[in-house]
């Protein structure tokens, strides 16, 4: 019997610094996993993509923000969100006391 | 605070069959939740999509079978394939006491 890859397996220390892994990587469509472990966008700073991001929390806790929403996004396990390209966010608050891992899907839209 | 939608609240009874939901469908990329509780492909019967499938199990366990290769690939939590399109593979068991969820990503690799 032959076993894949894990998503969670060997994962990274993330303690001194947010760390991507690319697991799929095409023309269209990039999959990262990301692990945090109590990191947040530094004071001022707007994420601004010029590709849409589909990304899944699937262990620990987040708290994100759009520039367009007067209050933050709760994220715990199995949350998700679509985010338009250039649609301004940035990530409050990852949890300090275990990794934070996400799935995320990047991809272009026609419309972008 | 504003809650996000979540991939694993109301989960849908798959006992008497398979059940697939989208989370997201752009012309070159779709995001979809597959839950299966004890369903296999039938006898004789092999998927060979059009598409490319990355595909991620979140809880359960599930043996899969690739044309191509004389062995199973049997899959937990967190491991995930990438499934080139028409390579034909089959799903040869799920585990019938609990539900099976898979994350798939769907998309058109440039040499499609």
């Amino acid at each position: 019997m032959t076993h894949p890859g894990n998503f969670f397996r060997d994962l990274p220390d993330a303690r001194s610094g947010e760390v991507s892994d690319s697991f799929l990587s095409e023309h269209i469509v990039r999959i990262e996993r990301i692990v945090s472990h109590g990191q947040a966008s530094p004071p001022g700073f707007w994420y601004d993509q010029d590709e849409a991001e589909w990304v899944l929390l699937l262990t620990g806790a987040a708290r994100l923000r759009f520039e367009d929403e007067g209050v933050e996004r709760v994220l715990g396990p199995g949350d998700y969100l679509d985010i338009k390209a250039h649609r301004r966010h940035r990530v409050e608050w990852t949890d300090p006391t275990q990794p934070t891992v996400w799935l995320a899907v990047f991809y272009r839209a026609p419309r972008d």
